[in-house]
């Protein structure tokens, strides 16, 4: 088994694709791990992906199809004839096949559950009743529930008997018996304990619990912080309807960061794999933005020529306007970038938002006398001091202003319930530019005596 | 047990840190979970938080000290008198410890390692050999070896005998008489199998592995693809030295996405907490950066030299210039960070580049039709049609070739070698700001037919 998983496997497979060469694709297929062929299949067209799927023995196909983003899943599933898309299907996790269902037109996930049996159906009818983003839909609904007042070997008994079905038997919710969470006992303890030992010396009492209603993200980040392989869901009675999992949790995480990459570059998350989608999709996912970025920006025209006079009297002025912009906006990126990423991580919350832009202006004040050095520097070379000197008085004042505006920013519009991620670069930038527009002409008529 | 454990906790602890009220603060204490603890210490000042950390009773203290940064369990050993400090730091684990002294100075590593039983000493020793970023730093070296020709009975017993001294037991290798790995066994396969069954029919002989000197990073997210809880580390010769904990791959994944965060703004990324890092250390992880990029700056300062002549005779072309290289940069900047997430999430690869080019390149120009519809409008309103149709051409042009560069740019350096993360929207945008400017006034030399 190599270490390296994913040394160029494609080029192999895409000349066996392309030669229909079906002994050395089973051979292919074989050979490589369910993760790394769920990898090439998201990559695939849809002929091909369906091709090599059905070419996978039952098991393995499980397997690779729980690997699949929703997406994907769904250009497999189109492409199956029915006995072979309900055996799928019926395998799935629950949790799973919610979220297969959650993203599909109504018609598919008609056709998906009219294949299940009564009992995965209710089970994957419970989890699509939470929000896309709640804790309910990342949950494994089967877990072995233990009772409060059992020995450990009695524990260790039920385990077994019906830990095969569950998700986890690492970590196991104990109850009363209207099913409210009293706290949960780690297999591990149990192992280690001594079978005629009771239960309640066991159970951790004190172990954190989310609702299921409760954001997905912000649970998962509390498994990370508090390290926990496995987060007891409750319902508003604090009766146990699941648990988190934490390579559920991981995959929430990823995703979560994934959205804020997206939002923080001004454009919206793409779903699915990033080679899969097409021009018209990721053009979509970032026209939005732009065209508010870009009547937005129009204040900066507006600003100009408010100092045409100024311009037409000194043209160089002209000259530094994208150096002074694009440093102003530089500094707001990174000042709103460490700020929406500490609020991400829980390190801050909106109440820290003075002491905050406080310290930023600080920052950006010793910044821009570093940034002003080598502006008037260099000023000075391509046109002559006294330009210099407004380029670099400039580049004090935005940079300290930027520094301020970016991460306020993200704080404020937390506290306004709105995603602090969408607070990008972009947009930071293209507000400081207008108001750092202002601070250069203003200071430019005082010093070259304009206007 | 309150679900959302993160609501404000902090404004009454600053009051009763400011009253000194020690009863109350050792009630608060033993009111919240380790990890919230822990949260407030690292928000803290140095007195405070020794204070607090103080009042903890001994097993608490070590869980706490487990959640909080390398730089944080410094800021409060530096603080405590040696019986205290030997305490704490026997108790961590020693892939924590390793952690804490790869950071630290030598004196205080001296201190440290001079307290250790010889155990230990040599568990963190040989984790201290591997570099900052391999996956050596972060595996737990206390793991159940069990041997290939045994009964699950024996198995079990091995676990119950030997499993309280190591990190996890729920991932169990599998040795041969050189420590050789030969596969992994659950231990959920354990516990439900029939006690006399032969180990060797549970052993997943094909589990992937990694050597202790691989990237860290990759190893978590490959942990993630391969919904693993715990990954076996081997060293040059196939032996096992540990497993990479699902938790520990959790913070590597964060910490890189953090990493990600700061360098696609352009800042180094920040060692600690967020609030507690003061001005000037700051202002260092971002001025480098900015150096960089003011310098680059005068690019577009040379080019509207060369252009002077142009912008003497139709002033008005200044004022788009803003709104131009911003939103060029924004595209430039959209694509970069698309490809950068892409690329960290295995989405992709350097082979990838022509491709991905070519689809940005359509994207590009797509969103330029559109953005130079509303350019068009724009800029007729506020100028006059001539000058339109420049800014509108320019648009497009632009558009489609800072979709291209910011998309191809991450995969390039990662061909080259170097973190794509570092090709960061204000580094894109500073680039694409100076050739954006020449097409402009080519361009506009057409339309307007100067020059």
């Amino acid at each position: 088994m190599p270490t390296e998983a994913h040394a160029d496997v494609d080029a192999e497979l895409h000349e066996l694709l392309a030669d229909g060469d079906v002994a050395h694709l089973q051979h292919w297929l074989a050979e490589h791990p369910p993760h790394v062929i769920a990898d090439e299949l998201a990559r695939a067209d849809e002929v091909h992906s369906v091709l090599l799927f059905r070419l996978l023995q039952k098991d393995e196909a499980v397997e690779v199809f729980e690997e699949l983003d929703p997406g994907d899943q769904q250009k497999i599933l189109n492409g199956l004839r029915e006995p072979a898309f309900h055996d799928i299907v019926e395998e799935m996790d629950p949790d799973d096949r919610a979220r297969l269902l959650g993203e599909a037109p109504a018609h598919f996930t008609q056709r998906v559950l009219s294949g299940l049996s009564p009992h995965e159906r209710r089970l994957t009818a419970e989890l699509l009743g939470y929000d896309q983003d709640a804790v309910g839909r990342w949950m494994s609904p089967e877990t072995v529930l233990l009772k409060e007042h059992t020995t450990v070997a009695e524990a260790l008994a039920r385990v077994r008997a019906v830990g095969a079905d569950a998700e986890t038997v690492y970590t196991l919710p104990v109850v009363d018996a209207q099913r409210g969470l009293t706290g949960v006992v780690a297999l591990r303890d149990l192992v280690l304990a001594d079978p005629a030992q009771q239960l309640t010396d066991l159970v951790d009492t004190e172990c954190v619990r989310v609702k299921a209603t409760d954001s997905a993200e912000s649970a998962a980040r509390l498994m990370q912080e508090a390290n926990l392989l496995d987060l007891p869901v409750v319902d508003s009675e604090e009766r146990v309807v699941g648990l988190l999992t934490i390579d559920d949790a991981l995959e929430v995480i990823e995703a979560a960061d994934t959205e804020d990459f997206a939002r923080q570059s001004a454009a919206q998350p793409l779903e699915g794999h990033y080679l899969a989608a097409g021009v018209f999709k990721i053009a979509r996912s970032r026209i939005v933005w732009l065209f508010l970025l870009i009547v937005a920006a129009t204040l900066t025209a507006k600003v100009l020529q408010a100092f045409e006079g100024e311009l037409e009297e000194v043209t160089q002025l002209a000259v530094f306007i994208p150096l002074l912009v694009g440093t102003g906006g530089n500094v707001g990126a990174q000042a709103a970038t460490g700020a929406v990423r500490a609020l991400a991580v829980g390190e801050l919350r909106p109440s820290d938002v003075f002491k905050i832009a406080w310290r930023e202006c600080r920052v950006g004040f010793l910044l821009g006398v570093g940034l002003g050095a080598v502006g008037f520097v260099l000023a000075t070379i391509m046109t002559n001091k006294d330009i210099a000197l407004t380029v670099s008085f400039s580049l004090v004042a935005i940079c300290a202003w930027a520094a301020v505006v970016g991460a306020s920013m993200p704080l404020l519009a937390k506290r306004l319930g709105i995603d602090p991620a969408v607070i990008s670069a972009p947009l930071v930038t293209t507000l400081v530019d207008a108001t750092g527009l202002i601070i250069y002409f203003l200071i430019a008529r005082t010093v070259l005596g304009l206007g």
